[in-house]
């Protein structure tokens, strides 16, 4: 096991709980929230901002990465860590939601996924196995099993069918995993004295590989907005005993208390012991929330995309900053928020660099966002330290 | 006199000098190099980045900045200084240069120029007494006065009827900024027990505005490529007695060798005790050969353009890093480099941001390319400090 998991409070009345997840990457406080780095970037942020943000673990899309600049690439430069330069933790996705809400979408079968790049419209085919391979050249600490994701609303066959296959899927990237670790372990026997000397080239490759420890694997439960399927996907991935479990097929347009009674539901299925992801969720609100539903993982473009189009979050809500109202407007995004930001701009330069399409306009609301987000986080972890997150969490209901 | 220029070394051989600039917003060693940052910021960096590559004076477009947002709105705000969050240095331009050189040139009169907004059409007058008041709004700490610019090749008769009005839009700039000097002055007497109390408004824009000190005001000396014209456009000012002397009208299609000696034989013209600053110059190599011919102040938007584009500068030439060839090279930027970029990201990491069109593509481009220029004309300096100009200049002279 590669990722170690640390309860180190829990809340008396909600499912809420602090953690410490231990992987070859740093140790990442949860509960967590991961910013997107779609392609390699967390869009108009150096990796020293990230590191001043206090960024412990993000995200990046295998589908992204592997159509550019190219897994294999990023193997042969050493992992995506070394190719980004980023020596805190990654968890990388399956890709296998991309391929599917792109419209792109080419034919889900027992096998795998048929798609066609965004980029050049090339033909690919993404199988379980394959998924988990192009994650392992990417080199990620925690990797996702290939899943199918149904939109909102689908019949539930359609769901149960989903399930189904996710199920499958799951076990199979197991094994794959499992195939290719043990292959690993065997070759890094050391070399008998017959075997010819690598060349340096090989060698530094080798290394890096080798300087890789095995991510762990996380199953994703899906099951729509029924229980019923909801139960049945986590007794089929308990079974398998993943390091991590994710709640995928959330938010995708389903009612928000909806959302949140699935959540809290799936949760209680999962292993105490075990973190558990909510992929791609959601605003401030819903990451307090889902915490005092079980939850200890999140990632969302929300911060990031809002950002760029000039929408902030504040301690008094939501801030539509390019507003002819703000053109004069001295104070800084949030004046309750002590981020690099705010400490240094105001609303007007801001809303100025934004309506001349200035690069620095998205910087900075992408900055600021990122430390709400992560400030809200810090804020949610030191409540439960501290036996106070039912007082945090009423206070945060109260907001604006 | 609000800028007092101190003259710390000289070399012996050429006309190089190192000096130091006293201006309100700290002091600016020279030879320097002022990133542009057109609409009040550096495109792609941060204040906090420019101030740890050591920028200490950068250069705001005033032509831009009177558009959008508006000088008005800036001097409501307290100035360009707080405007963006950047307390050090900065010089604006007369907004001359852009009204001509783009293709939105309505007429030059006697009076002033006429021009239409790039942005939406709209007319309008600027003249040598309005680019002062719309610097002043600005608050810079050094403005020009407006000149006129012709382009290249002229004929001697365009170029001598543009040194004449040059010259007495020169006088008439300077009178203007004379007499809202001593109006100022005037009205900082403190009021007397009948005036009535300003409004909390008014007090705090009146305090800001009067805690700006009037700026330093540099002629422009113009004449093309003729020397003769370019004595007679450098005389003409110094009757006038500016406190900086700027050479423009250079770099604009001329050949190189005619650039440098026309920038030298300017350069003779001038004080030894002010500053010289040319205008929109220039290369890596310009820098050095330019210092050489005693010229102390430099912008150009050829390193952050560059950047945008994928052209970065380095110790072995410039780099088209977008080239296929660079996308396994896991080198930096420039391995004799020591900055933020290339300590920490490769070349095959930076290709594929700017492939991806990604911000960070051009924000690491812009660094980069930022601490090359910064970091000559560090070393320019610290070698006419050590007496070793010689030295570097040949140096430099001898690389790719």
């Amino acid at each position: 096991m590669g990722l170690r998991f640390e309860i180190v409070a829990e809340d008396t009345t909600t499912g809420a709980r602090a953690g410490l997840l231990h992987t070859p990457h740093g140790v990442v406080e949860t509960p967590v929230f991961m910013p997107v780095g779609t392609a390699g970037t967390v869009k108009g942020m150096t990796q020293a901002q990230l590191e001043e943000l206090g960024v412990q673990i993000l995200l990046a899309n295998t589908y992204h990465l592997y159509l550019r600049p190219g897994h294999e690439i990023i193997r042969e430069l050493g992992g995506l860590h070394r190719f980004m330069g980023w020596p805190r933790a990654i968890l990388t996705d399956s890709g296998g939601f991309q391929v599917m809400s792109l419209k792109s979408l080419g034919r889900v079968t027992e096998d795998g996924v048929w798609f066609k790049s965004h980029l050049d419209g090339s033909s690919h085919f993404l199988s379980p196995e394959r998924a988990v391979e192009v994650q392992l050249a990417l080199g990620a600490d925690i990797i996702m099993t290939l899943d199918e994701c149904v939109e909102y609303p689908s019949s539930h066959e359609a769901i149960h069918r989903a399930v189904k296959l996710t199920g499958r899927w799951a076990g199979r990237a197991k094994e794959k995993l499992s195939a290719i670790s043990s292959q690993r372990s065997a070759s890094e026997e050391p070399p008998s004295p017959q075997s010819p000397a690598p060349s340096p080239q090989q060698s530094a490759i080798g290394n890096r590989q080798s300087s890789i420890p095995a991510p762990a694997l996380f199953g994703i439960v899906q099951g729509g907005v029924d229980r019923d399927l909801r139960r049945e996907s986590a007794e089929g991935l308990l079974e398998l005993d993943f390091e991590g479990y994710a709640l995928g097929g959330l938010s995708v347009g389903e009612p928000k208390a909806e959302m949140y009674e699935v959540a809290e539901y799936t949760a209680r299925l999962l292993p105490r012991n075990r973190p558990r992801y909510l992929m791609g969720v959601g605003t401030p609100e819903d990451l307090v929330e889902c915490v005092a539903r079980g939850i200890d993982m999140f990632d969302c473009v929300m911060p990031t995309r809002n950002a760029r189009n000039g929408c902030v979050f504040t301690s008094q809500g939501k801030v539509i900053i390019k507003n002819t109202k703000y053109a004069r407007d001295e104070s800084p995004l949030d004046p309750a928020c002590e981020c690099p930001v705010c400490r240094r701009y105001s609303r007007s330069y801001i809303r100025h660099l934004l309506v001349a399409g200035e690069m620095l306009g998205a910087i900075l609301t992408t900055q600021h966002n990122l430390h709400f987000y992560i400030d809200r986080m810090r804020k949610i972890r030191q409540s439960l330290l501290f036996g106070a997150f039912a007082e945090f969490h009423s206070r945060v209901r109260a907001e604006p």
